[in-house]
């Protein structure tokens, strides 16, 4: 059965042909089959390959390698196409590449279209930079080449070696989760901590799976991103707290436009609460607080400290998180606790402003789709009793699916 | 031979136990054993562990866990010197952990002190951060867990056990290089290419093998680091054009003091030219010139331009390189082109200013050590003749050393 899994090796061939025929050597020599796939932008292609994708694409006028940047947005494009296909009629199991700037950038942006589980390893020079256009919200497998990759010596081979032996193990692992409990996607950030772990007791012990995921930009995304492979029979959102870094650019903003929006193609039940909408936080201390910030409440956390928002902000986050969940009428329910919305948004701690809170309830209401359910209940977010609330309300909307 | 193979469970099993019971039975259930290691700075220990750094350390009184950050200093410390020593003594082939952001920090730490090969598999919430101190300039495996590692569920279970096939895979592998030629490191970045090229070749043609390293900060402390754990014969600094981009916050800079600095308890033969030394490379283009730099010459690349420098910069920069090569008296060659040091630096082109590289060679030839030899030849950097005469330099230089 492992016998016949097979790997794709995806890489520019015209400048890294060496590094990609070593792989595959590699990854043959332990016993997997190998789909060679040549996403280079120029020549040449130096040994016969499965999938020779420059010259495909040149055949065919879709490859204009007159213009480095269109060309490479090409490759891309069908790039994705080729390797989805593959990897849907059970061709492929595994995806490898190595690749310096350009080459990372080629082959993980094809990588990131194939789904979570399917092994993907990206050997690269610039492995230790920022890897949030990179890896985003997927599960790439890194690996810094430490050396540059300018053909096969005796340190790169060692690098490229072991890249092999990593695919081809996580290529044959088949390990499945044993249970069929229903699955709960929870979003939460450390000032909702308590409610979170409080939500996720209730739930496990209504016989669901909690899948909780940080909500710190790139966390919300991969929440979302997993619901529309079909992960989820509901979400619990807690944490709306990205929408306010979102408009403060503070430290777990980077959510794109698809977060809170309908999951597409799917009609998944979504509990939302305002768990962190009295505050955005930044990175700065008590030491240095941004002059445009000293007038606020401040609430000081670690590196970070959560500002206080205004009544204009909350006024827009109303509207903006009221416009995406209207979107979803039938599949969205909105509780809120009146008493605050953070550890920090609670009586006699730093950033209570009940004020500013209700006003963004009264323009939320306002806005909100009145076939949308919206309840308010008596309590801080963090209170036992709330968490026990939201789970109830999450199995209620599950189970009026199934 | 491979049954005898270890792999180190290292983690913090205080918060992260679940996980990393989880990936020891996947290896161990794939015929490798396991060696657990409990880097957790508080309670509890949920199963019994091979070496519990933990407890260990708290009855030595050598962990001060009142103070969070300090205990995870003690903690990195005392794990660095038990890993490296469990290494030393073959007792463990590889290193595997699972964790959030302080978990990251702390094992990611550990793993840094491991030698170039040993494969370090680091399961992280944040891999698709700025990776800089956390891979740095090591071959460490980040894969991001896509989900909060809050225990074992059907999706952290997925990446976790790809994880542990991936350690698995890369313990086993021992591919070694079949060359027992001389190595030389050679370093370089864009603008001088074309000389890098030609020096591999001719070193090639002697029957070196020459390691590139792109001198792009990560790139020259990777190459200075390996260095010092003996895989190189020699040295051939043909770009040091990081220590420009270090003094004007550049592209390539992120270079640490030990940047050009004798090779620690080694003698190796290093050859330095001012590759690049007329310019920093800085993130800006044609539409967006900063306004401190309107007066300069500049060189347009791509999203980067590289400016000149400036006659003071450059005096610095004569005085920084001079002071790091006086340190190494017997082992450092100087070659000078004088005709120009990047492809931006050359007759008609837009960087080339013969008068700034004199003041610079001026001020130099003051400051270095009269016992380090140093020529001057009438070439540019580029020219074919200048990689041959490099080239032949570093091998009259090895030569005499063995």
């Amino acid at each position: 059965m492992n016998k016949s899994r097979a790997v794709a090796v995806v890489g520019t061939f015209d400048s890294k042909g060496e590094e990609h025929l070593f792989l595959k050597n590699r990854i043959e020599g332990s016993g997997l089959r190998v789909l060679t796939v040549n996403v280079g932008t120029k020549e040449p292609i130096p040994f016969e390959v499965s999938y020779d994708l420059y010259s495909l694409m040149k055949k065919n006028g879709n490859l204009d390698d007159g213009n480095r940047d269109k060309a490479i947005q090409d490759m891309i494009r069908e790039g994705i196409k080729l390797i989805k296909q593959l990897c849907r009629d059970g061709k492929i199991h595994g995806m490898i590449s190595a690749g310096g700037g350009s080459g990372t950038h080629l082959c993980s942006s094809i990588m990131r279209a194939l789904p979570l589980g399917i092994p993907k390893v990206m050997v690269s020079t610039v492995a230790s930079k920022d890897m949030k256009h990179t890896v985003g919200t997927k599960d790439i497998t890194m690996i810094h080449s430490v050396v540059d990759l300018l053909g096969v010596n005796s340190i790169s081979g060692i690098i490229l070696d072991k890249a092999a032996a990593a695919i081809c193990g996580m290529t044959r692992s088949q390990w499945q989760p044993d249970t069929e409990k229903r699955r709960i996607a929870l979003s939460f950030f450390g000032f909702i901590t308590k409610s979170a772990e409080a939500v996720k007791r209730e739930l496990e012990r209504m016989d669901y799976e909690v899948i909780p995921f940080h909500a710190n930009g790139t966390g919300g995304m991969a929440m979302e991103e997993l619901a529309s492979e079909g992960y989820f029979h509901g979400i619990l959102d807690l944490a709306t707290h990205e929408l306010a870094d979102a408009l403060m650019d503070g430290y777990c903003s980077g959510i794109g436009p698809d977060r809170f929006e309908p999951t597409p193609g799917k009609k998944i039940p979504r509990l939302v609460t305002p768990g962190g909408l009295d505050c955005a936080v930044l990175e700065f201390t008590r030491r240095h607080i941004p002059e445009e910030h000293r007038d606020r409440k401040v609430f000081f956390y670690d590196f970070r400290s959560a500002i206080r928002l205004t009544l204009e902000e909350s006024r827009v986050l109303a509207e903006q998180l009221s416009d995406k969940l209207n979107k979803d009428v039938s599949n969205v329910h909105v509780l809120v606790p009146t008493r605050g919305w953070s550890e920090a948004d609670k009586e006699s701690e730093p950033l209570y402003d009940p004020e500013t809170n209700a006003y963004f309830v009264k323009i939320f209401k306002e806005k909100l789709d009145h076939r949308i359910r919206l309840e308010e209940v008596d309590m801080h977010i963090n209170d036992p009793a709330f968490a026990q609330m939201a789970a109830h309300v999450m199995d209620q909307m599950v189970k009026e699916r199934s």
